[in-house]
């Protein structure tokens, strides 16, 4: 039996994410994946939360057939425990897929294998793309499964990310 | 459609929790099962990782046909910011499960509805009795679901909780 | 110009800590009071936020006259640090009035003036004291000053004291 | 009775501030200020310590009939926390008045009363443009309220902010 | 080259510690020491910071030959990740010398050589009885190292151990 | 005897810091080197870990004759409380070197003597140049002690830092 990891901040979930879902099912029998920067929210570049998000990925995966474990991951700011950290949070697991070249970096010193998935349109299908177009009132949902638009719009997501856009401060963290 | 959320340490999940999830079955469509102190391992009260309770409970769960959200919550040491940190970590729900004086107060004053399922055989069916029984050598599968008992093994979890019974200190986390 | 500086935690404020701030005020110009664990909420020794706590020191200190600073000061854990911390919170001080052997002991270590205020029944003074009456459904209100039986009245001190003394486990911050 | 809160980082406190709580004062019977990133100081942006924040504004608002509340907030770095961090550390209020984008939407999310007070000469009333001036040598004094001026005066405020505006490096907190 | 590491609070440090690093001294090249709870002070089981502990140790190593690194290593409270972080403190070591349970189960969980080093008169040398007999005014010097003596005079250590150990209340960290 | 502290982050340690140790080592009898930033690692500029700082300091102190104490001191995000930090983390000491605008600030507000050393060949001793130069395929050795050279060869950083550069992303901790 083998388990893969897969780690993004997924703000939000969108198809580029689901395409590589799709590829891991293939290669492995359980999927954890894990939300990254859980404890963030209401920020420009996150604007989502943990919660919010796992609902998002959770009623998207509705076609991939393996179990999935969804699991939030607080950052640490400790690169060297972060690992360990992940580690602790999730079942054990044989191999991580990841092209961040630091997560590729931190689990390659562990000793844990790591692959790089192939990328999917990923100009359009990135999480910045979605979220400058919501800004900016252009389509935004052919770029994000069908459930995740809903889940969006239930949580008044679009009103959301428009508000804190319009931060003229920093835009950070209270 | 009615989301419920229970919260637990499950340090280990057992058959009472196991049953009162079976109640909860029955009164809500979907389930969050909230695992409490997920930062918490190694010690005598607390010895397994929020990875290898989750785990635990997502193989024990193999009876109960709800959808259900596995989630670990790291505490915060803040009791007045925990039900917004639960929150944020947690799909909307409506209704809370806890006997918990605690968790019962903390969501009550911000007016969410919480009700506090029956025991089940509460003497025996306590993780205290459990990490007892299992430090002194008695019998206790029989106290957790199948499912518990393999994992347990599998993670060499008999030995991890007697060789940090031995503590000589306070036992507390490093 | 003198400026004094008073800590507790104040769970919840009473005559004896009337009686010293009097005693305080006729030493000093102005009055700086430290709201000690000001993270610390619902639990059975700390039950009160630090926004309750400073409402009932600022509706009992009618009768001195001095200008008071009212400040919440959250736990460092680090008790090296505790002493920069405060001063960082506050404004400048020239005196502190404390009988905590440790308190007296930090400050004293930056050569920092302290004084030891007499102490006024003590026995009965004490917030330990004030949350056992409670608990136990006996007379408490004539130890705090009625602006505070008040505060706590308002805002149901006596239902949510009582409601996690029941607390069956370790009573812990979750 | 109406309680309003108010929030600012206040480095430092300025005529701008001051014209806002003015107005505030006429809507509200008692007044929160919330002192934000009280943990701050010793940076090009938040060059002074809450303590030193707190007796800007104690000092300015002589002129102010209304019951006053001035309190520390240090930052969570977690928005969805925010508002109940904010609640906890303050009497109960009614009101916030904000016209930072993600205040307003922190505190609207949770049912809040927002209102944004008219903005008073902004350009020239920021602590940016004073924090510039004072670096500058430029005249300064003039955009903040008298006692203001005094307490920076009196804590050698003009050769910090010149001193770590000299930073070479990132201007971080240590 | 072998590099062993020794982990202690040395609250203080004692013959017995100098005992079982005389011993380690013949068993490797170089030597690491971990100061643990490095961020605590001035509690009655823990009196003295780290660099109090780091001085005490390094006046007492002359008699040992080998390269030492001694390291404060602040607490993390999170069991699972403590391996990981003393491993970021210190620079890389081949094998762990620890009594301590706990210690040995974490470290023996990341596959690396653990080795319990004989006690040397525990019951007398341990800093529980040499902080017992400071506070009764009992003969402790013959206990530790002249040097470490030497120390707790220069630092006023025995008045600091005294003055906290009066507090009356939980004696926890501010 | 003098003891004097110098405190840098040393991302690698270079001549420039060699040059000015040398300069302090004939100011001073002992020496205190504070690692800054201690709990950062894997980051573009912050590449290596405390310990493998450490292990580089160590090895390149070969001709100081003076006793050095090396400490990883780990960031507080709390400029006000810094001072009180490295001093429970380090021996007692009576002037610091430092070029840091903030750092000498800090210091010199506590009433501690800071001087600020002669820089050596500033441009290209830095460890900006060093970490640019090794992304960059150029010659770096020359600008660090041999040991250092050796000690970064053992941990494979060169490989570390070009292959977290390549980050696409915000290149944070994680």
């Amino acid at each position: 039996m083998i388990r893969g990891l897969y780690i993004g901040r997924f703000q939000p979930y969108h198809n580029g994410h689901q395409h590589i879902l799709e590829e891991i099912a293939r290669r492995v029998d359980e999927i954890i994946i894990g939300i990254g920067s859980a404890q963030l929210s209401h920020e420009p570049s996150n604007p989502f939360t943990a919660g919010e998000r796992l609902l998002m990925i959770t009623r998207a995966l509705g076609t991939i057939g393996n179990p999935v474990y969804v699991i939030p991951i607080e950052d640490l700011h400790r690169n060297a425990l972060w690992v360990a950290h992940v580690r602790s949070m999730a079942p054990r697991f044989d191999i991580v897929f990841s092209s961040n070249p630091l997560v590729v970096r931190l689990f390659g010193e562990e000793g844990i294998a790591v692959e790089s998935p192939s990328m999917y349109e990923r100009a359009s299908h990135s999480g910045t793309e979605i979220r400058r177009r919501i800004i900016a009132g252009e389509e935004w949902e052919s770029l994000v499964p069908p459930a995740v638009a809903d889940v969006i719009r239930e949580i008044d997501g679009v009103a959301r990310i428009r508000q804190i856009a319009r931060d003229d401060g920093d835009g950070r963290c209270l």
